[in-house]
């Protein structure tokens, strides 16, 4: 099914509000195997018909969201019946909860508001639990002068949207979709490894399995490989992919990182804390958004003065001195002083130079030692460099400090 | 001038990702007089071709984001060139900082990333301070075969869109949009009161000064009013605005709170340290965040477990029995605690119940007390309740810090 949404909203257009809608409803449909072939955001009045008589035309089922509340620019309702020619009559049992709705607010009855009561002939009403205008459902005809796909107008406040989809337009999926089991989506996320790296080794060899589409997705440290087709074709397909990458991937599932590094140190009953100078309390963040992270991450230090490495974590001042504050040395030093003192299993350490100053030839901008100390094995210590702004060389030496806890605990 | 956006990216249409270009990119072309006419998301690969085809006729200027990448399904400048009729050619000063680019982080250099390096002919390429795809700039024209207008294609990734925007993209707008100045825009940002009393104490005030265009943008802890106008209207509408709140704006630019606070801090020679439990380090990731961080915060704490406050912070083991790890006491003391062992002026602690379990009936889910320690003042600590999903509660948490800080500062 082709399915498309529009988004209707001045304010979308503006940038005066995030557009969710996309997001909600495609991730809301895509395990009954439906995909969002096309989105439009248009203002809010006129633009909307023209918009959707190019839809009708090429869509199954379409979504418009916004433009049914009582402002005059709200006009989804009434552009969409005039272009299916349905003509609107008053519903009662909207009229009646809108009154009863407008009552214990104490606000007065307008014609304007009434106009929300209006029902093109042969839609099926949507409750709307959270507001005042409900959301309608016109069901696809292939006879008559005017065949037309199905269409749902959807309220634009994603507090009114949400709950109604989730309780009504679902339902009606599930009734009107055919039966489309043949696609997955399997997702496989890699890390350390770059994005073009990724497709070299398996590109060609994925899309020569045939029927399958593939995707990447690139953010700081990480290249998510995203595969669509028919559930055998990709048995294969992850075959090919964890051959190439058997120990980079560490998820095919929506975890993230710190969540995979958290749950195999619960799984182990293992801990770790963590002693940060440069990613300046990130990496502990990222950790601690996990929940349960309580349990096996008691303690973190920030150290970004060198007093603070000697004082917090007994960094030998003399070694700051001699190897300088970003050097493999004092990496060392953090780590195993984190974990001597939070007593745990691991400890992580990080020192660089983050920017947008600092630097030098010898330890350009970017440059990050990262340590990782652990009970009964040589602490090891690894130099990378990271070239970007502040937050994302921060996001980039956290998911490798995490990337090294995680080979470690697949490793041992 | 129409002005059409056009994002490319399946996993968009998935729901993978939130889509942020359209709100981003219609902020920062509003104080040039621009807005948003229609804004398409379609997936990557062909479907790009079409949809750019009808813009390329309707549209005077046209924002095309993804698809610049480096692998097959990235298509959108070789059909851009073949649609505006323009011969590729490789770049030679685009080619060298691939190569160096690529050189610094240890990779192989191959032929689809050097595709990257193709540019239409006449195009002006935007330097990609954070990523490998350089953006591109096709000036409109109105001469020969193929009149054209004013194209940018620029990258998918937020982190390398955003910068090459505001440094590059904003420098040729302001050359090519014809001068739309009657129009200003301020944006106040106003912390620890809620949207809706915002709205009623002076949302009718400003309308009725009349031809000001007034919104609202809630996130958690923060709301943003939008003020759009002519000049010297906002000037008597941030009169009403900044009596109404005097306190609670902590800025009328564009800068975030940990920004303020840090500024704060850097002007009075003064300097803070963190000691978070139920914040994990958020707290000292937003202060590290700002540039300059390093002169203000020499160290922070996140002492998860009761042991790590008594051993990091020196918080009494029986006051935490006694009282519990979630207690005014607790916080205050390691508010103090942080503060005596990092040798600074002030200390924020957190302590509290982020959820999704833990809470009791006395001090139920999303209870959170934050202590703040000065040097000659006394220790104050607030209770508050956020309840939140584990990030928000952070998010509202660390917020409310800083601003029991930025408080402080400006009284003092």
């Amino acid at each position: 099914m082709n399915v498309v949404v529009i988004n209707t909203g001045t304010e979308l257009l503006l940038g005066s509000v995030l557009n969710t809608h996309l997001n909600f409803i495609a991730r809301a449909i895509f395990p009954l195997g439906l995909r969002v072939a096309r989105q439009l955001t248009v203002p809010d009045g006129i633009a909307i018909q023209e918009t959707l008589a190019v839809s009708l035309q090429e869509a199954d089922l379409v979504f418009v969201t916004g433009g049914l509340g009582p402002t005059t620019d709200d006009i989804t309702r009434e552009a969409t019946a005039e272009l299916l020619g349905l003509s609107l009559r008053r519903d009662p049992g909207v009229t009646a909860s809108i009154t009863e709705r407008l009552r214990t607010r104490g606000f007065p009855m307008t014609d304007r508001i009434l106009r929300q009561a209006d029902v093109p002939e042969g839609a099926q009403v949507l409750q709307n639990a959270n507001g005042t205008a409900p959301g309608l459902y016109i069901a696809a005809t292939d006879s008559g002068t005017k065949p037309r796909p199905h269409v749902f107008l959807l309220p634009g406040p994603p507090r009114e949207l949400e709950p109604m989809f989730e309780e009504s337009v679902m339902a009606i999926l599930r009734r009107i979709v055919p039966f489309a089991g043949a696609v997955d989506c399997r997702t496989f996320k890699i890390t350390g490894v770059g994005e073009s790296i990724v497709e070299a080794a398996v590109g060609q060899k994925l899309l020569d399995l045939g029927h399958i589409e593939l995707g990447y997705c690139a953010r700081p440290g990480e290249v998510d490989v995203r595969l669509l087709g028919p559930s055998s074709r990709l048995d294969e397909a992850e075959e090919v992919i964890r051959g190439a990458f058997p120990k980079s991937i560490y998820t095919a599932t929506d975890e993230s990182l710190e969540e995979v590094v958290v749950h195999l140190l619960i799984e182990r009953k293992e801990s770790v804390a963590t002693a940060e100078s440069c990613t300046g309390g990130y990496l502990a963040h990222r950790l601690t958004n996990v929940p349960g992270a309580s349990g096996v991450f008691p303690a973190g230090y920030v150290t970004y003065a060198n007093e603070a490495k000697t004082f917090s974590l007994n960094v030998d001042a003399d070694l700051i001195e001699t190897h300088g504050a970003v050097s493999r040395q004092v990496a060392l030093e953090m780590a195993e002083g984190a974990r001597r003192s939070a007593v745990v299993t691991h400890a992580l350490a990080t020192t660089g130079v983050a920017g947008p100053s600092g630097g030098s030839a010898r330890k350009p901008l970017g440059t990050v030692f990262i340590a990782l100390a652990s009970a009964g094995a040589e602490t090891v210590v690894q130099r990378f460099r990271f070239q970007a702004d502040r937050e994302s060389f921060k996001r980039l030496a956290t998911q490798a400090a995490l990337e090294m806890l995680r080979q470690r605990l697949i490793a041992a």
